[in-house]
């Protein structure tokens, strides 16, 4: 193979340095700075080979998962994360992340692009059963972290316990297993103080 | 499955969040902090999905590779990240390291807990080409990431090139490509005053 080729798979593997200081809503233990996506990454594919068994689907592929989950975050790297709660910011992020994906995945031989721009775009759309349960992992993730490391300083209590119900509900379609020990974290959150207790939806 | 069974993956996959907090000698992009294993694990995992086209042996079973590059330096949530370059702290390493695994996949449900152990000690004992391969993609890694952010203040200039070119040699044994982009990336590296210059070895 030419040496051509490997260098343009090492451009793409030193431009994934920049996703480690891209920053999350979420925290990691101790409070002392929020989580990155690449770290956020890994948490999430290591999800998915261990909870696998949880999935409603039994046939599904799970090298597609771990492909989807690995590189789902990378367009962050030029469009930022965008907070899951965030409506404005949801407004142009399609577009945004489209752009992302188009610059970053292009430092790849053209056939390594485009197998993880369909993986990617896979996941985007949400509708396959992979693409569902990859979306399932990556929502449950960061309630998960939330309870366990108490948040950033000052970035608690201003979610609704409602608004997080409403948000994660889709856990349950993919799931259910997964949804009713996630809606228990929410619970436990919202009565440590991590959210702003409301009427339970 | 029973709800005690997802209680142990989760108990698992929440220990997890410690592994965010293992520092390593690497840096970040902006040379703000250094780079932890959670991260590096995403990189180098990442790395293994792109580059196995250049291993020597092309039957190597690529799950198997991801899986060892997931959890090969959780053991460091006990046994801290030991420098590759510090002697002394090898001298207990591999003792520290399996009481870890035993305590830390202890966490999970028996047959996955018996499953991660295998990969996990397989990649430790380094015969198998999966093994090989990974060792090969968790040795280049360090060095391309040193060479891409310039490490963090006042790590720099502490090893020969030298030292470098000696300990990751082997990298050729399994992907002469990946070798020889790496001595290159040294060479360049030393040329930046990122090692202590000394007669190329």
């Amino acid at each position: 193979m030419s040496n051509a080729r490997l260098e343009q798979q090492m451009a793409f593997i030193i431009e994934m340095e920049k996703l480690k200081i891209v920053y999350r809503q979420n925290g990691v233990l101790g409070g002392a700075r929020h989580e990155n996506t690449a770290e956020h990454s890994w948490h999430v594919t290591l999800m998915a080979l261990l909870l696998q068994e949880h999935a409603l689907d039994q046939n599904l592929d799970i090298v597609k998962v771990i492909k989807m989950l690995m590189v789902h975050d990378i367009v962050e790297i030029d469009a930022g994360d965008t907070w899951a709660y965030d409506a404005a910011g949801y407004q142009d992020k399609a577009a945004k992340e489209d752009a992302a994906a188009q610059r970053i995945f292009g430092l790849l031989p053209s056939d390594q692009c485009e197998a993880l721009i369909t993986v990617w775009r896979e996941f985007e759309v949400g509708e396959t059963p992979e693409a569902r349960f990859a979306a399932s992992l990556d929502s449950m993730s960061p309630v998960v972290n939330f309870y366990a490391t108490d948040g950033v300083e000052g970035d608690t209590g201003r979610l609704k316990t409602s608004q997080v119900y409403a948000k994660k509900r889709f856990i349950g379609e993919t799931a259910p297993a997964l949804w009713h020990y996630t809606q228990d974290v929410i619970r436990k959150s919202g009565e440590k103080g991590l959210y702003l207790e409301d009427i339970e939806a």
